[in-house]
């Protein structure tokens, strides 16, 4: 018997390659009206990118490599169209075994509402399973209107260019500006960087930003943040609302943690007297619990020391209350990255404690 | 530059594609004292598949095929192993963009507890993102002791054989049994079916078994849940603790779904008139507003005729509740397919369901 292929039994699982209609203008986001955020200096250049290549270089070849990934990034814009199409020409393609395509090399789209700043998930730029150097794809509203739009970056790929193609006869503005000129920077491991979310809306920033109206920073490398002194000084040199610490898992053991995250904290702290410092332990607790206890202490000596130098805007997130709940076996993919489920909670601690964060800012 | 692969980079995304340890004895899972749960007949059934071939033959080319996927199979065993490992031979992939492998292809390991009947996730069985045609892969354990294991089969592929390797020496034993002999009955869509779970253990049938205790059979056909005649007569021969009716989704259009949905309740009733028979309309209820309204209202009116007759054993879930919450657009990865997030919500609700379906009938 011919073995019929998902796509042919099932529409909904049916993935288009290309966008067939042929009145639409396309558009490069790196261009007025379009306003791109959470990439590096994005007008110049080319690839997208995360952080200088110099700079990205001077840290090691893990974040050299990981820094074109597109993790992070989203272009905002309006339109009255009732089609959006983006064609992509990507330079990396990241394909693992327990992250789906949609998350690590598609894009997902977002309608903001002016009135509130919130936004809402509309569709997935759907990529092909056989994608190799980028795709072309459309999502269509069922009326032409006014609307604010985000489109997410893939978490896990390069991007080269994006096109973002309209009707013909449509209009395209400026999109919605978040609430705050300086980001949250995020720097970290692999969860940082956003696997295994299953679309880059759901990892745990995007999140964060869509219920803060904040903008933000992914600084995450996959198993590369290990906060290099190249590192701390970049990281220290950026503008920035708030600072997230959340390398616990790449730090190749405690003695490395000790090293090092004190020395973070001190770093981010001279350049930023006044932002909150969040810092957050390892999630998947219960993977090596002896070697997590001695990781924890290493945090808790941090904040335990910025409490005693009189800091008032640090904050300690613990990672193994993230998921404590009647699902928390079920909040990862593999025992280690987080699925949509985990990082929906990872969104929650981190909600919490900087809405505690800007609060008390407010009263010092 | 060389571009280096995500795997050179980051330990935590490696996969090992064959268990390299000298000292594993194999045994095949469709020999005692290993028990297998919610395949057809899999002691002499090759390929392992979820219902007859000629049955599924005689429904439609759709569930011909989706038959061999081996959504909702689980084996069960003890072993005091500190490697549990597994060698399948798999005759279908599913590759689809916004499913990763984990869930389509992969096995995932829970430990359960014989005290409590409760099981704890354990890890994936990571297939490589290259599968063709089956994987080994091995999980580890921090001590040798005895335990209780579930073993899930993928929700998107076919499995023709899966061998269960331990150290030589370790004893294996029978697994923890499911409360009741008869199984819940599920029967619907791809969503049913498991799309888009991120491992097999997060579908939602899975997390009501492990928090009811509950063996379940899925029978959920991708694209292919259209309750057709042969179907149904199928479903009513199935011995049965409740039904749960999921396949709005798959019905052509509301008209088929009014000449099939009734029909289906009364052929289950029949033929099991104790069981708690359960109904949901679609989940994505925004995406097609007019028309899901009157999906709705066909569902609504099984329900009212069955009420109306005297059935106090039936019960209906409304869809567009099942997500609501701050993250309610963030539980499908397109529109369509919840993520782990959005099935851990499914579960919620059907639980909540089961739990009145059981203490009402404790009162009937």
């Amino acid at each position: 018997m011919k073995q019929l292929s998902l796509d042919e039994i099932d529409a909904n699982f049916h993935v288009p390659k290309t966008v067939t209609d042929t009145d639409i203008t396309w558009r490069d986001v790196r261009q007025a009206p379009f306003a791109v955020y959470g990439l590096y200096d994005y007008k110049k250049t080319v690839p997208f990118r995360r952080m200088p290549e110099e700079t990205a270089s001077a840290v090691s070849a893990g974040v050299a490599e990981l820094a074109y990934n597109t993790a992070g990034g989203r272009v905002r814009f309006s339109t009255d169209s009732d089609l959006i199409a983006i064609h992509a020409t990507m330079n990396r393609i990241g394909k693992m075994p327990h992250i789906p395509l949609t998350g690590s090399a598609g894009f997902d789209l977002y309608v903001d509402d002016p009135a509130t700043g919130t936004s809402r998930y509309f569709r997935t730029f759907m990529p092909p399973f056989d994608i190799v150097d980028g795709y072309e794809a459309a999502v269509r509203f069922p009326s032409r209107k006014l609307r604010y739009i985000t489109v997410n970056f893939p978490l896990y790929a390069g991007v080269d260019t994006l096109l973002i193609g309209t009707r013909d006869h449509a209009t395209v503005g400026e999109g919605l500006r978040y609430r705050d000129s300086a980001p949250i920077v995020y720097y970290g491991s692999s969860i940082t960087q956003g696997g295994c979310a299953s679309r880059p809306g759901n990892c745990y920033q995007n999140i964060v930003a869509r219920r803060t109206g904040l903008d933000y920073v992914n600084l995450g490398f996959s198993g590369s943040g290990k906060a290099e002194d190249a590192m701390i000084d970049y990281l220290a040199s950026l503008k920035m609302c708030a600072f997230v610490s959340d390398y616990d898992h790449n730090a190749p053991n405690p003695q490395h943690l000790r090293n090092t995250h004190c020395k973070l904290y001190k770093a981010i702290r001279a350049a930023h007297p006044d932002v909150p410092y969040l810092m957050i332990s390892r999630i998947d607790f219960d993977s090596a619990y002896t070697e997590n206890l001695a990781r924890r202490d290493v945090i808790l000596d941090t904040y335990r020391y910025a409490r005693e130098q009189g800091d008032r805007n640090v904050y300690y997130i613990d990672g193994a209350s993230v998921f404590r709940g009647p699902d928390e076996d079920g909040c990862t993919v593999d025992g280690t990255h987080p699925n949509d489920h985990g990082f929906a909670l990872y969104a929650d601690a981190l909600c919490a404690e900087l809405k505690r964060a800007f609060t008390e800012s407010a009263f010092l």
